[in-house]
């Protein structure tokens, strides 16, 4: 590995070498329509109008849908900001959303800001702290707004620290079964792009997702669709499975029924405890949710499938 | 790979290779009892004073019963006939079995026969075909009685072939709604010592399960408990799930839900079809059949946990 | 699964059901250029221009190369071949691949004739059953135009009568130190696309494989580029790896150094002999080049890099 | 998962948990001896006869050293330190080892000392950070003794805050071609019991390594035999494979080349880069490391095979 690259330890190092490196600019597109002849024609004389030149591109057309096909793309491409200004491309690729009748979404990282993200995790905190050590190493394009939790957490433990140096607010909103503080909670994501439920133990209403309407990416400690609900590792370990597995998924309003991102398993035996399930699981639940958000950020998940109830991971 | 071993293509020659190369026997202890001090010492006593020596030992007391701690082991040992006849290590072993209430198998391979077993299969025979070449390898330590099917298949297949070059007896049993062909099995299969179910789409009654009184291992194309009955592939296709799973179990009167044994799974994407699906999925079956057929001729299964409802693999 | 698509066990259902349920036809393009701008405008705007419908495109642009980018493409599409007649098609894509200068295949299943192939095997002949068997069920779209090997097979072997059956010749060569029979395999595979070493234990010289010009794949058992020549098994056993592996590779001259296809491994431990490595290793190969195969025949791998010593896989 | 369980946040909380909740305590016993009949017999007499109960055992006959077979064993058990002190314990298990001539070692987690370790680290930290959490959140079970680099770290990285707030002393000695600093670092790790190497860039001379006498366990970024030395990442890359790895060994004298005791990989593919590749082995070093220094702590790896070059895990 060169020196250069692995030398970079801090987020801002790592930043700054990616932005100075390059001459070019390079663009993430995505497109989700129904589909018809001529569309990747359409995007690829739109980037070589403008001189850009793809250097990757995924098509994925879903023919299982009940009525219609349904086109879906991500490219990546180089560009220069010179020739083809973040103002003309976003207008050019609107032209193309409304031409298809579709969403096209285009990002250009490290000229568009990161994604705003607020971070739920209740007693169990071995996802936050990864996720927070993934962020401080430059690993996760995201602008963490705060962190909600319904557990206090004190001066002296490791995450307070952390958020206190990095300026990062944590919000402790103890919860009842009457007010899951909900407004409150609505009231602090308001200016986010999605959330992260970094084992957040309580549920959030069908109500809450409808008016907070951004993504919502969870973690489960079980391998969906088995083991929903509470305690996944005792069902799993009174199951007496040989694998034990983690989710990520999106969030819909049913408990631990939306699209499924990422799984992950570990072998278990008999020699294995409640303890050692936990054990292993967190470690699956690290990198699953990890992976998640990481594709995520580089709108590599789109959702598709009738009533959208499957995930396309252009990976 | 020494040449001598890789050369060997026919069950045949395998077996004659192990039986002649080796003037000692190797034999497999399996005990299972209720838990207290010195079962260890009393097997291993025993063995010494037999001359016998162990080579290998697994040992498992299972804390997590509700009631006692159970004492399980498994131990294999070489030992020479002359010194130690077969007929003096059954009483030997059946003594230990009595004095610590408990079960007390041994088995020495080469020596004693080969298990007994029917193999059931339906339409489907990616499983079956796998196993008959397994065993024509040699690599299943199994004399097959027969193969039980609700399918007819012609004198110009593959299995029909095969069946009758090693004359084993393909019966046709077509079921229906109400009759299950259960006597019609049943008589067919007293003499064997264990039931495979590979793909056999039809479900054995409790009653059936009761009466035969011994072993059936069913191979399930889901990753259980998910996906339980009928048409798991498309089950987990409409879930969106991103891991694909087999599973091979223990029969037991309620669908799908005995131990479980072995579980494989492979990764599948929003690419995968159906029949993609099916395809990834029947290459796990056969693994994971395969691999549970092994370890229980080798005496490496042992139910344990509340009800029996887990199992211990000694693998 | 359907009942329709699990149903059909041979070759030719399964190929016959292909054919006839679809009123459009697939085709695959594969284009490997220098980079510049336009080159998917122009794909695509000829898929479009003869009402040809893009459902699946990989494209990957080789930054890493010494000199300039490398432009390398995979798409899959719908069309109606009263519209786009073969022929057009054909001259449609080699004036595309003239343009950029090019390599551009243009590939249609079940119009197209399949790829004739010749198998070479030595003593193991795992892999060989395994491909013949995958080649009956219909999952391996090639014509097999015979095996060559320099070990007899006798009658009553299982590989005879498969091949008698199927009407596929048996070309047993002898080899010697000094004679390799290259000028006799070369005269048998000169109607060949390519070559499948399934574990053939013959090295062909740098003059063979130039001679026949064309690809060549080979199963090597271990992981490449660890335990290269002779005895892997044996190599990996001595080194006290705790993970064992197989690799598919494109033949080069140099021996076990050529373009790596695939790896797959699986785990071992200090129980594992060199007997269990052999069997677990055997697993490895036979699903390594199966998979190898089927990726070459649907038009998915791609040399690239410096001297083309590595491969893009779309999988 | 048990909430009492999952809620022990700490390394203080854990560990009293787990002294306070049990009135026996639980020993490990490991012997290595050469093979002869009634070694189980004694070990297993020896503990009924304290009244200790055996709750797992693993036994490994090595048949295939040169000379002849070695016994290796690793027994747990329960009992009760009023009925058998330590001391007494320890004098009956050294009078085993004489017996058989071999190496016998007890081990009474929670009574016994943690084991001393010094842990090494160039600039590259996250295996050292990973450690250091581990340890923190009480999954590893050892007394870090201090921290050693030939890197400066500054008060105000994570690093330096950490071994600040628990006492841990961090040795900054920056070394040159001629000289390693080995005087220096033997003074600082003469009281430890193993030393870790968490990506420490500096080759230790034999003649450290044979004045220090104990182990050194070292996590290398390539999955070996392959790739030792310098630049694995880069090494994998241009070989094109498909699978990267992180292996962990004891050090011996020639570079990369001891007793491995844990292997892992990930799949890679041609959209892979460098840097990619640095980061997907970054995560399996962490585990493989991980997993490798808790097997250690927990006496499963032993030795084994001629000169001693492979290892039993009795995992």
């Amino acid at each position: 590995m060169a020196k250069s690259l692995l030398a970079l330890g801090s987020r801002h190092q790592r930043r700054l070498y990616s932005s100075t490196s390059k001459l070019t600019h390079h663009g993430i597109h995505v497109l989700q329509c129904p589909d018809q002849v001529g569309i990747v024609a359409r995007i690829s004389d739109c980037l070589s109008g403008h001189g850009a030149n793809i250097t990757s591109t995924d098509i994925f057309v879903d023919m299982d849908s009940r009525d219609e096909p349904v086109f879906n793309s991500r490219c990546q491409f180089s560009f220069n900001p010179v020739q083809w200004t973040r103002e003309e491309m976003e207008n050019s690729f609107q032209e193309i959303g409304k031409q298809f009748v579709g969403k096209s979404v285009v990002n250009v990282p490290g000229m568009d800001r990161d994604m705003k993200v607020a971070v739920f995790a209740s007693l169990q905190d071995h996802c936050l702290v990864n996720l927070l050590h993934r962020w401080q190493d430059g690993m996760l394009p995201v602008q963490i707004e705060c962190v909600i939790s319904n557990h206090v957490r004190g001066e002296d433990t490791h995450i307070w620290r952390f958020l206190k140096r990095h300026g990062i607010p944590y919000h402790y909103l103890p919860t009842t079964k009457t007010n899951k503080r909900e407004d409150d909670i609505l009231e602090l994501v308001s200016g986010t792009d999605f959330l992260v439920l970094a084992r957040y133990m309580q549920i959030l209403s069908g109500d809450f997702i409808a008016r907070y309407g951004k993504d919502i990416i969870n973690i489960h400690h079980g391998l969906l669709p088995s083991f929903k609900g509470a305690n996944p590792y005792r069902q799993a370990y009174e199951a007496g499975v040989k694998l034990i597995g983690a989710t990520t998924h999106f969030v819909c309003e049913e408990l631990d029924a939306g699209p499924i991102i990422e799984q992950m398993v570990e072998r278990v035996s008999h020699r294995d405890t409640l303890e050692s399930f936990a054990m292993k699981s967190e470690s699956l639940e690290r990198q699953c949710l990890d992976r998640a958000i990481k594709y995520y950020c580089e709108q590599r998940i789109l959702r598709y499938g009738r009533d959208k109830t499957k995930t396309i991971v252009f990976a």
